[in-house]
């Protein structure tokens, strides 16, 4: 048993769809969570920069005496997270491993789709492991920038016609190939699931990298002896580096339901 | 007569708009730009993060010797520029000066229209200013979030759904109200100048913030004498906070023509 809590980030608040299922795998932990709201988003950034941001996060989150930490970030789970893993004395999750480890598993024809932010798909982490695990697999990958800020903006809806142009777009040459399975590459996609299901057909399975961790996390920790006591009273804490004030408006967004947590603002200047 | 450079900064590149205008007003100034492409957009940031940004910017700009500062992004401009501009000694030039000058010397119906990031909308720095020059002038204003995000993507032109669309519903509400003038608060927009006057009707005219500011600020040097002299072999520096390998695909969209300058990279985090 181990009650100290886990830590978790991402580059803004998509994160928080993964703490959601976070939440549902594991009711009894604690959570901090950090979003670096005030540099958001991260996905069209180079490579160094990202890695520079994840380690003031990371450095962050370890001030806390967290027992392990989740990279709820698609771009800093694929850019980063495999040049700066082994520098810390933790257990640290990204999102990549657990999705392909899924994909691989429910894919018929082993042809994969992927989608993400430029960065991600740029840094083929996703390709070079499903490789690893499936080497006749066929990937088929897009970088799907407008996704992030159409989200944002709440066009989330079936029949609106700028995410539904966004989604066929981004697809089509995905969809052409037949791929049987697509690994939603990037945190705020599941929020569109329904618009991407719609335009893949129902032959495609989706994969959710940030339910997949959560589920990869709770068999973690379990393993190793790590959770948290049955009825410990476990609580929530968010921390962001822009003004707190719209977290909530956010949290809404990505939560889907009301969580009682402190949120306070976190400097990473000094990190 | 005065050679030390002129110092411009935005958020990320779309101030190269008003630099390309400076360029142009005065071409035997020296010019350096400083983007803070590690940290864009601004537009949805809180105040205090925006004025934090703003005097990093300044501070790293007044490291070298320069002789008037322009703030060629509307959010900071909007935002941040009334807080900050009496610490520094030394002329500050924003975008909202200029632009509200020219819109009611050309309103006829004295109905101006104006769109921005939401920052700059929340910021009502248009409305006091031009109310204070017309007091009897209606303004009608919307945030218009996802048009920088279409821009960078690319999305400008004539006969694409995305922009288009974006276009439409923001600016239904302000066409309704038959404005004769649109302040167009954000130095992306004057890329999507086209697709804005063919939903707006050829009676209205487009106000672009930084080809306003460009003459201002070759009015204003010339009127304080610190003109550089005529042929004076002048240069051009950009810095940006992210990688500089991005910049030059961005300087081909916002700056329309090939200049020789260095590009660097610059670390706002000692100030």
């Amino acid at each position: 048993m181990d009650n100290r809590p886990i830590g978790v980030f991402d580059s803004g608040l998509g994160g928080l769809t993964a703490v959601q299922k976070l939440m549902e795998e594991l009711p009894d932990e604690d959570i901090i969570y950090l979003g670096d709201t005030g540099r958001v988003p991260y996905g069209g950034r180079s490579k160094e920069t990202i890695i520079k941001y994840a380690r003031q996060d990371i450095a962050f989150l370890k001030s806390f005496d967290i027992k392990a930490m989740v990279i709820a970030c698609g771009t800093v789970s694929t850019t980063a997270l495999g040049e700066i893993k082994d520098d810390y004395n933790l257990p640290i999750i990204g999102v990549v491993g657990p999705a392909v480890k899924k994909a691989v598993e429910v894919t018929r024809n082993k042809k994969i789709g992927l989608i993400g932010t430029v960065a991600s798909i740029n840094s083929r982490a996703y390709d070079r492991l499903i490789l690893e695990k499936m080497p006749e697999a066929e990937i088929f990958s897009a970088a799907c920038p407008l996704l992030v800020p159409l989200v944002e903006n709440g066009r989330i809806n079936r029949g609106d016609i700028m995410i539904e142009t966004a989604v066929r777009e981004y697809l089509e040459p995905i969809k052409a190939q037949g791929v049987d399975t697509l690994i939603l590459g990037c945190t705020h996609y599941p929020l569109i699931g329904e618009v991407i299901s719609d335009y893949m057909g129902e032959g495609v399975t989706l994969i959710s990298p940030g339910a997949e961790t959560a589920s990869y996390v709770a068999k973690l920790l379990g393993e190793r002896g790590l959770s948290a006591e049955s009825g410990h009273n476990n609580k929530y804490r968010f921390f962001v580096t822009d003004s707190v004030d719209e977290f909530s408006k956010a949290a809404s967004l990505f939560l889907k339901k009301n969580v009682q947590g402190e949120v306070n603002k976190a400097d990473l200047s000094i990190y």
